[in-house]
């Protein structure tokens, strides 16, 4: 596939000690080589592939001498896009990297769109969709699990599982037809209903198995969206200065804008916590007076994380059990803070209020329950050890969609035998779920749903 | 000079598509080596000087794939410090970079201090003093025009200017020396007079006129502190928008914290503008009524420059006129706003006001004036044109300060020629001048200086 040289910053913005200017395409290394100036006569275009070389960068219009680089020259195939790719090592600092960034689009190369390089990777053929998915994951990995994860899944591993899957449907369809071509059999009948069963039974299952895993999945992707709710003066801030403290934040912006959003995630024993509005939970302490409100009351349906903290130090207040009604059927974690001090609450009244949910009590002030309440997170959504080494986890939303359908259009063929449903119709639904596989892994989808995909990613990659 | 092996993270912190850990020392390439594992039976030890290689590090504790990684392996002595260097370029994001990092600690390297490597490149001799600083203000630079002051200075412009200087100095000491040696010619004596008064002129000319240059290069190196002054609703606001919308702003943040700080520069026709305290003027409309506080007042006399902003469409009133007065002796723009709106203001009264300044009518709104207030922006700190090709710009605060006290032990030795002193007591004020500028390129300078220097350097430089 010829496509036209594209370039763009691959380094996030900011200073540093180093920043890279990418290109990729046919004209990557003469477009250059057009622009550097090596030591003696060395030119870009006569060099070997995988070699790094010292030079300027020269504004061929004023000679004037642009940066200090270093050049890396890397040929294709053998490349992150299977193109030719320059990658130019210039000095960290804003003013620098776009100013390499501009002589190389007025030497001829277009300014990349967000994902490019990772969607000629794909269009290439060199990974497929779901690899180039978890390219992004990998960068917007939280958490050392979500890393593994995502490293996993961009080596292949959820592509070869479903690719496995894809290969025993069609092989199953084969079969099939055979059978049909030779009905001199007796028994063909029999046995392809039986076939039909067995493999419709295997694929239904490991599609479940993957599913079982996408919760957590999603989870370590995305972090556990964490509201801590009280009445004011329970410990909150303190609760939420532990969680920091104890766990290094992760403070990220989102790609592609300028601090205009700001997450912060604490890492709890692998689980990535998302604290929602933060900053608000900081300024106001008032998210309790406010509870009976509309708005506050969505702030906490969208949680997947109540930390619902109480006083050991004071009596229960309508207030506090106004709370334990608005996070009815929620994941809530009770916490009884400031055992520090003498009980005045009143704990089997808590213990009935919390119901199933766990209760964990604490004195943030000596540090005392810390643990137990990271225990108490993880446990909550890793019961039993997780092991992100063996387990393949499906964490992307458009694979969790495609796998309920090809779910469902597999039950649907598995009914569809049982009833006796002529196989030419049952046919349809085995190649339906084999579609339906196939565009997770990128065969079979518009190139619209591409476009947008790519889109998501971060400018560079 | 044998040095340990030291690592650092060398790209900006946040998400991007690629991040580099960069690794420089005796064992770099044995430490990677000890991680990388490549296609095939390739190790780093034995490839070549300048080359890329792809592959994965894995943790040697537990076989676990860690990245996916593209390493360049640079051997000494021809890299940035001289040593020898690595560079593991992975996959951007926080946990990807750090996980790389934690990686080539274990195995073996220290964690860099901040400039470190740049300072190995100075105490290996790559570079000089002023080179090196130079270094971190091209990545601090703000604008085009400072950011080739720093790339000249960095390519040792400065550095060969502050040599001649001195090799001036030298020579005359000597000369002088074998004057004394011969006294049997018999004009030695006014010959040797002559000498020292002719090279202290020469070199008492070319540091004022280096000195000169200081104005001009802090502001380019710095940026220009600027107060947006005036009462509520004049047009405040407005002004800042149009100036950071006209101009790409620059936002930055000061590296090595995370988001304490930050600074917003506007680029104006080359001038970085600081503008002082932003979400504050956002925030507050009511720095006028503030203005008797000794705070406010503070706040002004920080800054470089004043925009004092009137409304056209208002009669003068009495904070105006204390405005005036509070920014009495500083170089202040009057900015006239709001002339799509009928005129109330009394222009005459208003240049009385004004005295010298320049006075500058826009209406912001209609997006009228702006131009001219860019101009008279720029031509009051760059009165004339400014080719940055040309001057070689002093700075750095450090420099400017050496090349200060040069001048005046320079013309402490002029005086004492004139005025008759013996020879070998004038010699100590020439010897004076010789070492003061060799401080600039860091000859005669302490270990304490230097670590100081570099600390303030960022992570991974």
């Amino acid at each position: 596939m010829q496509l036209d040289t594209i370039a763009a910053i691959s380094t996030p913005m900011g200073e540093g000690a180093i920043a890279i200017v990418r290109l990729s395409g046919e004209e990557a290394i003469n477009i250059a080589g057009k622009l550097f100036q090596g030591v003696g006569e060395k030119r870009l275009t006569d060099v070997a592939s995988h070699t790094i070389h010292y030079g300027h960068l020269i504004d061929p219009k004023t000679n004037e001498v642009i940066e200090e680089v270093m050049v890396s020259v890397m040929k294709a195939p053998k490349t992150f896009t299977k193109e030719n790719v320059v990658e130019i090592n210039c000095h960290g600092g804003l003013v620098s990297v776009n100013r390499v960034l501009q002589l190389v689009l007025n030497a001829g190369a277009r300014l990349a769109e967000p994902g490019e390089f990772t969607k000629r990777a794909f269009l290439n053929g060199r990974i497929d969709l779901s690899q180039a998915e978890a390219v992004m994951d990998l960068i917007r990995a939280k958490t050392d699990r979500a890393m593994n994860v995502a490293l996993g899944q961009m080596e292949g591993r959820l592509s070869k599982l479903i690719q496995r899957l894809r290969q025993e449907i069609l092989e199953t369809l084969a079969h099939v037809e055979v059978n049909i071509d030779y009905p001199e059999y007796d028994d063909v009948e029999e046995m392809t209903h039986k076939l039909l069963i067995e493999k419709a039974s295997y694929v239904k299952k490991e599609i479940e198995k993957l599913l079982q895993t996408s919760q957590q999945g999603k989870i370590l992707r995305e972090g556990l969206s964490t509201v801590i709710v009280g009445r004011p003066n329970v410990g909150k801030s303190s609760l939420l200065n532990s969680l920091v403290q104890e766990n290094k934040a992760i403070v990220t912006d989102i790609p592609g804008t300028t601090r205009d959003v700001i997450e912060e995630y604490v890492n709890v024993r692998g689980v990535p916590l998302r604290l929602l509005d933060t900053a608000g939970i900081r300024e106001t302490e008032d998210i309790v007076e406010r509870i009976g409100v509309e708005r506050s009351r969505q702030v906490l349906k969208e949680a997947d994380l109540i930390l619902l903290v109480l006083n050991y130090a004071d009596e229960l207040t309508l207030e506090d059990e106004n709370i334990f009604a608005a996070v009815e059927g929620m994941d809530v974690i009770v916490i009884v803070n400031k055992t520090d001090l003498p009980q005045k609450i009143n704990l089997e009244r808590v213990e009935e209020l919390a119901k199933h949910h766990k209760l964990v009590t604490t004195s943030l002030l000596e540090d005392v329950g810390v643990d137990e309440l990271e225990e108490a997170i993880a446990s909550l959504f890793f019961a039993g050890s997780i092991d992100s080494g063996d387990i393949t986890y499906v964490s992307n939303s458009r694979h969790i969609a495609l796998l309920n359908q090809a779910l469902q259009s597999i039950e649907e063929a598995l009914e569809g035998v049982q009833a006796g449903v002529p196989i030419d119709i049952v046919q349809i639904d085995y190649i339906k779920t084999w579609e339906l596989l196939g565009e997770i892994i990128g065969e079979s989808v518009h190139d619209s749903l591409i476009n947008q995909l790519f889109s998501q990613f971060c400018l560079g990659k």
